[in-house]
């Protein structure tokens, strides 16, 4: 099976690419666990409340998260790839069982574009004991793109990521 | 990695089951390779004039089907799951490269719903020379189906199948 770096498209994809300090092992179970994923996921003051992995092709990846007033956003999409340590594929145009999602309000401003995310890791540093990280989010169009980008790709998905790498930390000790 | 069948929900979802007298390896030949699927893919008189198959996950399955006036019609998915001989799932919500499809009129009557296709081929009859062949469409709600449903499904499927098992046999010699 071929595991290539998809094709980005400027116009289209949002891309985070990072070296962490922490081992692939760490990153890969940090985003598989349900118990590492809540600690780090949502930027604070935000809250990750839920969160179910079934972690195959076709298996559920949902979150709930949680504003710092109390209301929650759930989230629900589908896995499409899975290898180990190594490249973590989910669509939000899938549902669990890869049944495509009902658009919500196909008329009106508010709906979330479908996207679908890569996350890619290969061991970086001496001894593999970092991480190259990459991120790569695609989007049907230039709205869609655009409208992830505006609300915060880089620095959430980043901060997220810093999150992360302090929770893998401890996850060490 | 789990292979199950689908969960069938009556309402979103179409099933064409049937014992053919061609074993799973034509069968997969036939749905696999354009050379063979563009001979039995489109009940007569619409032809497949073109075919393109990329056989892996985030793999491009595209064709283009001519109505017998001459006019083309072009689908593109993406295949999710290749398990050789057994499984073989691809959905129109993604195009390939696992991206999300631009809904083409959301607001209009006109869209086709999006759907996720499951081949699932057994050995079946006296030394496994014959296929049991299960064919499950699954939409995102009720209306897509039944506009599936209008078009034919039972029918088209169904004469395809039949068409399939003609040339499969010649494939044979």
């Amino acid at each position: 099976m071929a595991h290539s770096i998809p094709k980005i498209d400027p116009k289209l994809d949002l891309v985070l690419e990072r070296i962490v300090d922490v081992p692939p092992e760490l990153v890969w179970a940090s985003w598989t666990q349900p118990e590492h994923l809540m600690k780090w996921f949502t930027p604070v003051p935000w809250k990750t409340v839920e969160c179910e992995i079934d972690l195959r092709p076709g298996g559920t990846f949902r979150t709930v998260m949680q504003s710092p007033e109390g209301q929650n956003f759930p989230n629900e999409g589908c896995y499409l790839e899975v290898v180990e340590n190594v490249r973590l594929v989910w669509t939000s145009a899938l549902l669990p069982g890869f049944r495509p999602r009902k658009s919500k309000s196909t008329c009106g401003p508010d709906e979330v574009s479908a996207f679908t995310a890569f996350i890619l890791l290969e061991p970086s540093g001496p001894g593999g004991q970092g991480t190259k990280y990459t991120a790569v989010v695609i989007h049907s169009d230039e709205e869609g793109r655009a409208a992830h980008e505006k609300m915060g790709f880089h620095e959430g998905w980043g901060t997220a990521l810093d999150q992360l790498v302090v929770a893998a930390k401890k996850m060490k000790k």
